[in-house]
């Protein structure tokens, strides 16, 4: 027996049907013999209608004296959604026999900072969930959600219901916690481009990070995390099949680790290179201090010097969506910069080799280089960590980069 | 400088709109320098769609077992509603460039029984509301929600948040309790069928109470129950127009008051009359046990003995969707109880004169009976209070009845 959490996302819960589905497949594991708790998204769509609600109360009135929404009210006003699918939740595992009831974030103690609309849990008083797991009782904990030092409601920002998760797991010494998704784990490379991609049966949290990062969108960055510090055990899984999924643990539950583990990348990439940029110390700063004030993530960067060492090339990239934003502040320090060209290009694409065993094993990088070369793909950019290296290609090219370095790598599944 | 709790329903923060002319009116009320504290109920539609969602999430599975809603979890369900409400319309204040932050029941301290689905506010600690009131905040409290002794959340049921409200009202000694609703205020009959009623500057509690009580839909007889006890007093006006409402008062604050203060109606009656019903002790009990216990509730009940002194016949009222329940419930004993015949009549309605003035004045009774005899109009059954007079008439007779009353007791507008 274990004690198991079991997240379940807004689609898993999207309505009454499938809140029953989510009962069904919570009751199937507690007839195993596990110990369960569940923490729960809003149902699908209930959390962009209350956003909807609140950016639509505020813009009317005064708009030009800049009175934006207060985060706290939106938080009161969000959090509704989960409290209402836990709940429901709560109701059909009573409705198959099973005891079971629903916490708030102020119910379950879930205790935040007072961030308002990105809040950072900093504990979990499980006492009171604690008591009703001994009962038989099978808490389900709203989740994204719960209450700042004020005794006002935070939300936890995006991906938060998989935060709760983690902390939740945290806080009860669960054995595990279980990602319910649309997918049945995380996989080698994008199946529907890479069709010998094969799930993983295991991948380390930093791998896990990696991948996440760089737009295998399976879990959030944040939860990843706080379950690596956590020490939690989690699980990615199908909450529409019965395989088992993935299982996302620290590098010494590995017995066997290949140098690479897989292969993630993202389309939504942006490059934009300037040309002959007048070299003299911070330039670096004055060309990313106005993006960053202008709230715009700058990812990949290379700067290198012209021949003549007077003048530099900078290249980064930003999220397409910025591009044009980026665009504008590039210009606004164009002149005092002495920038000669402005090149962008939105049709660019980021391919990632992640594997903590390129630690100890040279090589990978150089692999990865000779496959492109040998496909006539052009490398734009490139940038390293410890476990992880990102090109950047022509968009075009993405489907025949990562399954050509599927097979190198020895991805293929058999 | 009065403070005054505002109550806003839900049709009064029906849409955006709605709460942004909810806000107005407050900011409006502020600016003639009140403190004011703000309850709102859902918006409309929400409740009714949550408790959709517990009906239809509990009645799939195990149906036959006889597993019903959990009422914790379907007050945990139904109360977000006011939580999104009472968030909406502090950002719409706060738009208007007014202080202004919402509180849940729990944040707010009320406290009730653990009666889910209808609790009884026990207490409110207001010390929080107190704090903001002070710094020149408007509190909006999130109505018809508490939290009960084992710190779950409770509802207050129909009508609950004029409740809240004057809990509220009562808790930080408020000087009145504004119940802002779609009528301009309470009338000495239906205006929609006697032209001449007119709005009544004061009503007493107890009138107000008689009043609820048998059809004028403007106060929960809770709520009203509760202004007397607390010594609250009730405003209740319209939220469309700016025209003064009625004030609900205790009877020392009405100066001048006249023997009868309204008339009342109701058409959700009906009538059963068992004839010839055999007269021995505890024949009532017989006959309205079984009716209690089918959870039917009876209202005006007449009994009488037949001339022969052996047989009795009893007649009374039940509300007008009880009246299938009732029949079904009588024919089951009607065996037993050698009931000779059973007559039933779904077209009547019951007439109320109402006046605290009738405690020291004879005569009331007197001239509602010679009235209606004038105009032919037979009376069926009479049941009387200390302050009210009620007799059940064929409802074709409602508006005859009502506007020749209306004049006999001088209540004409001029």
């Amino acid at each position: 027996m274990a004690r198991i959490v079991a997240k379940f996302g807004g689609t898993s819960v999207g309505d009454l049907d499938r809140i029953r589905a989510v009962a069904a497949r919570v009751a199937e594991m507690a007839a195993e013999g596990h110990q369960l708790a569940v923490v729960v998204s809003a149902m699908a769509g209930t959390t962009d209608r209350l956003v909807g609600y609140v950016e639509g109360i505020t813009i009317k009135t005064d708009r030009d004296i800049g009175v934006s929404a207060d985060p706290h009210e939106y938080d009161t006003v969000v959090s509704a959604g989960e409290q209402v699918s836990a709940g429901l939740t709560a109701l059909a595992l009573q409705d198959l026999g099973l005891k079971a009831r629903s916490f708030t974030g102020w119910q379950a103690g879930v205790m935040t900072d007072g961030v308002h609309g990105r809040a950072r849990i900093k504990a979990i008083d499980a006492a009171a969930l604690e008591k009703e797991l001994q009962n038989g009782v099978i808490p389900v904990l709203a989740g994204f959600q719960g209450v700042g030092p004020d005794g006002r409601i935070t939300t936890l920002g995006r991906g938060g219901t998989d935060t709760s998760a983690v902390a939740l797991a945290a806080a009860i010494k669960a054995d595990r916690c279980d990602i319910f998704t649309d997918v049945d784990g995380v996989y080698t490379a994008d199946p529907r481009i890479v069709p010998k991609a094969h799930k993983l049966d295991k991948i380390t949290y930093e791998e896990m990070l990696e991948m996440a990062s760089v737009g295998a969108r399976v879990l959030q960055t944040r939860s990843v995390e706080a379950a690596m510090n956590g020490g939690v055990t989690l699980q990615v899984l199908s909450s529409f099949n019965r395989t088992a999924g993935t299982m996302v643990v620290a590098e010494d539950q590995i017995a066997e680790q290949g140098v690479v583990s897989g292969l993630a990348h993202t389309r939504d990439e942006a490059k934009i290179a300037l040309q002959g940029v007048s070299d003299q110390p911070g330039v670096a700063a004055a060309v990313f201090g106005p993006l960053a004030d202008a709230d715009i993530n700058v990812d990949m960067i290379v700067q290198s010097a012209s021949p003549n060492g007077e003048r530099a090339d900078i290249t980064f990239t930003v999220s397409r969506a910025d591009l044009n934003k980026a665009t504008a502040v590039i210009e606004k320090i164009r002149a005092s910069l002495d920038i000669e060209n402005v090149y962008t290009d939105a049709e660019v694409a980021k391919i990632s080799v992640i594997g903590v065993g390129m630690r100890s094993h040279a090589g990978v990088a150089k692999t990865m280089f000779s496959v492109l070369a040998e496909q006539g793909i052009n490398i734009q950019v490139i940038s390293t960590s410890e476990i992880k290296v990102s090109v950047l290609v022509a968009e075009e090219f993405v489907e025949r980069a990562l399954t050509s370095l599927h097979t190198a790598y020895g991805l293929d599944a058999n």
